[in-house]
């Protein structure tokens, strides 16, 4: 079980989860964001990289606003990196994304979920930090009938935790992630074109200018 | 912030927020249950007990199956009360349910959750147990913006968490809860009359009858 958002880091993630041989179920979320390119980019990736099933789980963000990302009243910051925590942050999502992750682990009597989170480039999110992985893997295994009863304990995987932008480009690389089925940029054109100027298309263009290998 | 499905729990948690002076926002949500009748209840219990909102969350929680309560291939058990986790039980429904209220308090700038779970007559749910709570909240503080910046610590409520069904119908008809607005059946007929067989049906007749209360 992968959460994928068709970005670089989750599609990374699923890369590596099935070059170690699990069976991939991929899980995506159509939360209102700003634009579907993602989702498209995400069905690419799920097909490109070979899975079991892949979920697009409909859930009603934008009801709560907050966030540059499913609020088209806030703009999306551009030209230098945000300090602190951006206004791109949606609250509480990977508490969110994890969850349903979980319950469909729990339906498919799955014990690990991936997901490619980063808590070096990671743009400030407090839910992309190791002490919150912890403590949500600690909570999983207590919210679960297969937790309680015993019969497996939950993994939260997150492979990419500890890797800059550039060793996660290199990974990918070496393990043939085709990046031109990838979407980071959080406002992209009509056509679909990264802007090359927000908080992700800087980072994303840091890891690979870093790594020394071309984004394509 | 409190999550509301209309039942006898939720709608006395909720009364008892409003009455300890809370601004209330009550949050539910539409995740593919078997009937409307439950959100229905849910919105004249938001109306007749006085909230600053009511929102219903749709999300697509019946893509996974798994439970009797969102798929329609598994039987409502009737007759007695289940033993151990029974199959109305929905893979990682609070923790879900909690995420989003996470993060509508998160906007909100509310750093108060209530949720009516109970650990006593509580049907055998693993998410229902104060261990599962105290790990919630732990992650939660973790999770959000508010909460790394040290502005809040976010607590969730469990006034109802040690009570039994009989304490709880005591105390909504001491708080003035208009009984005959609220929903608890997991499988009512087409005219939304409750079975009177299922689980939360015997759980709630067993609740009026050791009150010694009438249930109307």
């Amino acid at each position: 079980m992968c959460l994928l958002s068709g970005g670089l880091d989750s599609s990374t993630c699923l890369a590596l989860a099935r070059r170690d041989g699990y069976a991939c179920y991929a899980l995506s979320f159509d939360y209102g964001q700003r634009h579907r390119i993602e989702l498209e980019a995400a069905a690419r990736v799920a097909a490109g990289i070979g899975v079991e099933r892949h979920i697009v789980a409909k859930i009603g963000l934008d009801a709560f606003g907050g966030s540059a990302l499913t609020d088209q009243e806030i703009e999306v910051p551009k030209g230098e990196l945000s300090q602190g925590i951006p206004v791109t942050y949606v609250p509480a999502r990977n508490t969110i994304f994890l969850s349903f992750a979980l319950a469909w682990a729990e339906v498919l009597e799955s014990s690990d979920i991936f997901i490619g989170v980063n808590a070096l480039d990671y743009s400030g999110y407090p839910d992309c930090r190791p002490e919150f992985i912890q403590a949500y893997e600690r909570m999983a295994n207590l919210a679960t009938k297969a937790g309680v009863e015993g019969r497996t304990h939950l993994k939260i995987h997150t492979p990419l935790l500890e890797l800059s932008k550039a060793e996660i480009v290199k990974l990918a690389h070496k393990l043939g992630l085709d990046f031109s089925l990838t979407h980071s940029c959080y406002d992209p054109d009509a056509a679909g074109r990264p802007c090359g100027q927000c908080d992700s298309c800087l980072l994303r263009a840091k890891g690979f200018s870093e790594a020394g290998i071309e984004d394509r």
